[in-house]
């Protein structure tokens, strides 16, 4: 993987030297992964990647007690490791070489505090922000990033399974949650990539609803929203399902946000508008009367990051474009009824295939019968 | 709970108009939480709460999708729900009454990004720092509180429990780790309070490292740092095992960590400078002739967010406050031999008593005998 990261690297230093820029400053642990191959959470710590176009120095400021791991991890930049009293802003200042006028940083990450800190330490300095261009980089994913996420939906697919076998009438939001996170792990995941989500009944119309303890109802839409990271990228998915038979209104919300969710399938092709897909989905939706009722845009970017760039809302006028690896999730959210919600994850290849990763029958299935 | 966070918004207005700031806007989750009683993550959407020191006007900007959760939590501010399409900045705009000369933010919190575009929507505005107010109204938790740590500290220590009668040799990270997640869960707790970190052998010299498919073998230690999440409030532990008889090396370690964990507790007093809890554990690690081994702080304070104010360190002599939590958790990290951390949660009374609120026993346990 190091030509990997080496080549990620060269095409920051690159973008840094069309644009006049001295140096980067990257702080998002993602981004940090994305360049060295080192995945770490620092919390509050100061962790950044500093590379200067002009010396192509790389040098990794890195919490004092995390340097073994980054060693392990086999990052090749210098690193300057940090204790819990050294003051990050003046081991930056002495360590960077020469003077800064401009530095790059992720103005989508960096704290408007740390900002102030480093104007602080280099007078003058101008901000540049690198966010959209490590974006671009980002939302191309490769074929070996595709088969990493297909790992992560493959393990989740198997614990959706998992859920409508165990799934009954009686059992708590808490309890199936638990369950689903212990077969996560069971099958191999790193851990959930976001909060699970299990809700039932009404609760189900709360798109981020969060489990409680509150028991399956027969007759209930029982929603399954989950995803897990493996080997440092995530999937996502929800199904739906019907505890028993359910009303005809049910039966129809979930065939509506089906076809829906179809309509936005087909229409997220290569150099179209991303709104397209939104509108297409939203139209089905509208179309049977349910429009006031789909809250939210019909899908987002994911990756490394549960979500990143693009954000698939009806008024990104971006075109789809190769690479690009997102979710299609519509949903209808009735309060007095409850939310029915069909996600899958598509991989757009560079050929212009839509490629549907997620697998996982979409028909309405009713469990504990 | 309703006049709790009334009484918070009250003093947060106050704040503002002695220090003539004509708004805050708030955006961080955990501190909306303690100002209005609404607990979410609204991921990279915009979640606000602006209030006005000049009309006390208070109004939650909240994602359109969580305005019904939002509303079911008793919010009793004017709420403005965002769509997906919506311009928060331009809605901010039209939603602030009057000329806002000033606003007061999380400079800690709120990206470089997001003030720029609050910048563009206000020209002119004078930015200032709320991150420290808040964090001193937030350092000084009430019994109330406590009460929901102690419920989290309960809940968590139940689970370490159960790791001491469940976990064996050739065993791996992994499963234990969902094991214990899953007990989490089957106990009560929302969910972890941060990653658990379950390390065996020389795995366990990483203070930062994330469990893997590693059997736990005869002989090694065995590290078990877990925290879950109760009611919106955390706990967090740390106790090492040993898997059988061990060396007399890690006994020895072992018995240095646990005096330089009861050095520190002792060095907790009302008044006294916080880095003197860092100077005790440490002065007992180096005596034993371990200093370098010792890679990170002592402690952190911790509440609703696992990571608050302070963070206890050799460096910061501000004092010891009534109403503090924090963590104690010194360890010894020999890259051959494994590493040992052994950490409580401590609370500061207004009366000036410590009390360590964690209760597993300190003692060396041996596992799997």
């Amino acid at each position: 993987m190091n030509k990997v990261w080496a080549s990620r690297k060269q095409r920051v230093l690159a973008h840094l030297k069309e644009n006049g820029i001295d140096t980067a400053l990257i702080t998002a642990p993602s981004n940090i992964y994305y360049l060295t191959g080192f995945l770490s959470n620092p919390h509050e710590r100061f962790l950044a990647l500093l590379l200067d176009a002009r010396s192509e120095e790389e040098t990794l400021f890195v919490p004092a007690l995390d340097a073994e791991a980054a060693a392990q991890a086999g990052v090749t930049a210098r690193m300057v490791p940090l204790s819990d009293t050294d003051d990050a802003y003046a081991r930056l200042q002495q360590e960077a070489s020469g003077r800064i006028a401009s530095i790059g940083v992720e103005k989508g990450y960096m704290t408007l505090d740390r900002a102030e800190r480093i104007a602080d330490a280099f007078p003058g300095v101008r901000t540049a922000d690198l966010t959209s261009f490590i974006d671009s980089l980002k939302v191309r994913k490769t074929e070996e990033e595709i088969a990493k996420v297909r790992l992560a939906i493959d393990t989740v697919e198997k614990v959706v399974e998992h859920a409508a076998s165990h799934a009954v009438v009686g059992m708590t939001e808490l309890e199936l949650t638990a369950e689903l996170e212990y077969q996560m792990k069971r099958f191999g995941a790193d851990k959930p990539s976001f909060e699970s989500i299990v809700l039932t009944g009404r609760r189900s119309a709360l798109p981020h609803g969060v489990p409680e303890a509150v028991p399956i109802a027969a007759g209930d839409y029982l929603l399954i929203d989950i995803g897990v990271k493996v080997q440092g990228y995530c999937s996502d998915i929800t199904r739906t399902f019907l505890m028993g038979e359910g009303t005809e209104e049910q039966e129809r919300i979930y065939e509506t946000v089906l076809a829906a969710n179809q309509a936005g399938i087909s229409a997220a092709k290569l150099g179209h508008p991303i709104a397209a897909v939104d509108r297409a989905a939203r139209e089905v939706i509208a179309s049977a009367g349910y429009g006031e009722y789909f809250t939210h845009r019909v899908g987002h970017g994911f990756g490394m990051d549960i979500h990143e760039y693009p954000s698939l809302h009806g008024n990104n006028e971006n075109p789809l474009e190769p690479g690009m690896l997102f979710t299609i999730e519509p949903g209808i959210y009735v309060p007095e009824i409850g939310g029915v919600r069909i996600e899958d994850d598509i991989y757009l290849r560079e050929d212009g295939t839509a490629e549907v990763l997620t697998t996982y029958p979409k028909w309405l299935i009713r469990l504990g019968e």
